[in-house]
C-alpha cells in the first residue's frame, strides 16, 4: 500500500496552502512545460494517476477529452475533487498505485503529476500502464528530479562567497528517502535518471521527450525567487509513447 | 575547430600517464559498462569518433569487426594509434568532430568514448552521424556526466561530519566549462541530460539504454577508492538506434 501522506491531517493542511493547491494548474511552476508535452486532447480517453484535487481532470475535460478517470489514494483529495472539479465525463475513484489494476487498451493518455516518486514498485506500475494504453497512446508524467531527492541533506549550502550550491551525494544509492516536507516522515523512492529511463524502455515505452524543468526568462520576470531553480533541477518531466506496432 | 588539447604537450604528457592510457580499455572504469551495451561486432563496419590511442579499434578488430575507421583531431594520438594499435581492417585518419563529414549509410556502429563533451555543435554532429549510419545501426557513446561538468567548482566538499558532497550548481546554465585538468584552460561543453537526450531524439535516434556509470561491488573489492563515485555520477553512457524504417 502506498504511504498515504495526503490523509495525514498536518500534511493535508500544509498541502492545501501551497500555491499549486490554491491556484490550481496556474500555481504549478512546471505546468506550462507539462502542457507543452501533451497531445491534442480532443476525444481522448485519459486516466490521471494521483489526481489530487482534480485540476488536470477538469482542464482535460475543458479541452475536449472524451472521458477522464481521476485516481487517487487519498480520501481527502478525492472528496475535494468530487466537490470542486467534477463534471460530465469525469469520474473519480480511489486507487493504490502500488497495486493498480486498469482495463486493457482503454486509454489514449496516462497522465501523472508528482506521484510516481512515492511508488516502490515502479516496474509493476509501468507494466500496468503499458497494457492499459491503446497502441499509439502516451504516458506523460512528472516526478521530483533524482538530483533533488538523492541527498542526505536536501537543502542549499551557502559558500563563503554567498553562492548557493546543492550538496549532492548518495545519487547512486537508490531506495527510500525520508523527508520532513509538510509533515514528518514522508517517504519518497529515489531512482536515478538512468533507472527511470531504462525501466520505461524495458516496459515497452519509447522515450519522446525528457525535460529537467527550469524557469524561463518570463518566469523569472514574474517570480524572481525562482532563479535558484537554475542551479539544480527540481522536477523531471517525461513524455513517452506506446508504439502502435 | 575543436579545441585540440591532446596536442598540448603538458596535457598529452599527463594524459599518457592516466591508468586508461597505460592499461588501455582495462584501465577505464566504465569500459565494462560500455562493452555490455555493444552489439555483436562480427562483420560490422565501425567508426570510432575520438579514437585516441586506438584501443577500442583494436578490440573491435579482435572481436570480428569487418572494417574500423578511427578518427581523431590529435596528431599525437593518431601517431600513437598508428604505431601501437594498427592492424588489417583498421584505418586511422585525422578529423575535426566540429566539422565532420562521413559517407552516407556506411556504418553499422558509431562509437565514441569521452569525446562529445568537447563538441560545441552537437546537433550538427548528430545529423552527420545519423546519415552515416545504416538503418538499424547504432550510436553508442560516453561523455562526462552533466552533474560532473556543471559546477562552478567541480570538487568535493567535506562537511563537518566528514561526509563528502558534490557542490552542484549552474546545472541549467548550459555552455562552456573551463577546467584545469592535466593542462590549464581545458574547455568542455555542458549540456543537461534532457538536452542531450532530446537532441538525440530530435535527430532521429531511438534511446535504447542510459547508464549513469557507478562502480559495481566487484569494482569496489578491487578499487576501494571508487566508493566515492556512488555519491554522484561521473560518466554518462548512452546507447541509441537508428530505426530501420
Amino acid at each position: 500500500m502506498t504511504q498515504n501522506i495526503y490523509d495525514d491531517p498536518d500534511f493535508f493542511e500544509g498541502y492545501s496552502q501551497l500555491q499549486r493547491s490554491i491556484d490550481g494548474l496556474a500555481g504549478a511552476a512546471e505546468w506550462p512545460s507539462m502542457r507543452a508535452m501533451l497531445p491534442e486532447l480532443h476525444g481522448l480517453d485519459i486516466v490521471d494517476l494521483g489526481c489530487g484535487f482534480g485540476w488536470f481532470c477538469r482542464w482535460a475535460r475543458e479541452h475536449g477529452a472524451s472521458g477522464i478517470l481521476g485516481l487517487d489514494v487519498s480520501d481527502n483529495m478525492l472528496a475535494r475533487a468530487q466537490a470542486e472539479t467534477e463534471g460530465e465525463g469525469i469520474r473519480y475513484a480511489k486507487a493504490d498505485l502500488e497495486n493498480l489494476q486498469l482495463p486493457a487498451a482503454a486509454f489514449d493518455l496516462v497522465y501523472s503529476s508528482l506521484a510516481f516518486h512515492y511508488i516502490r514498485n515502479f516496474a509493476g506500475l509501468l507494466a500496468t500502464i503499458h497494457q492499459a494504453l491503446k497502441p499509439g497512446g502516451r504516458l506523460i508524467f512528472s516526478i521530483e528530479h533524482p538530483i533533488y531527492m538523492a541527498p542526505r541533506r536536501p537543502d542549499w549550502l551557502v559558500d563563503a562567497e554567498g553562492y548557493k550550491t546543492w550538496p549532492l551525494d548518495s545519487y547512486q544509492m537508490e531506495g527510500p528517502r525520508v523527508t520532513n516536507w509538510l509533515a514528518e516522515g514522508v517517504v519518497k523512492q529515489h531512482r536515478t535518471m538512468g533507472t527511470t529511463l531504462n525501466l520505461l524502455i524495458g516496459s515497452g515505452f519509447r522515450i519522446m521527450h525528457v525535460e529537467e524543468w527550469t524557469p524561463t526568462d518570463e518566469d523569472l520576470a514574474m517570480y524572481p525567487d525562482r532563479v535558484i531553480e537554475r542551479e539544480r533541477p527540481m522536477f523531471l518531466l517525461i513524455s513517452t509513447l506506446k508504439p502502435s506496432y
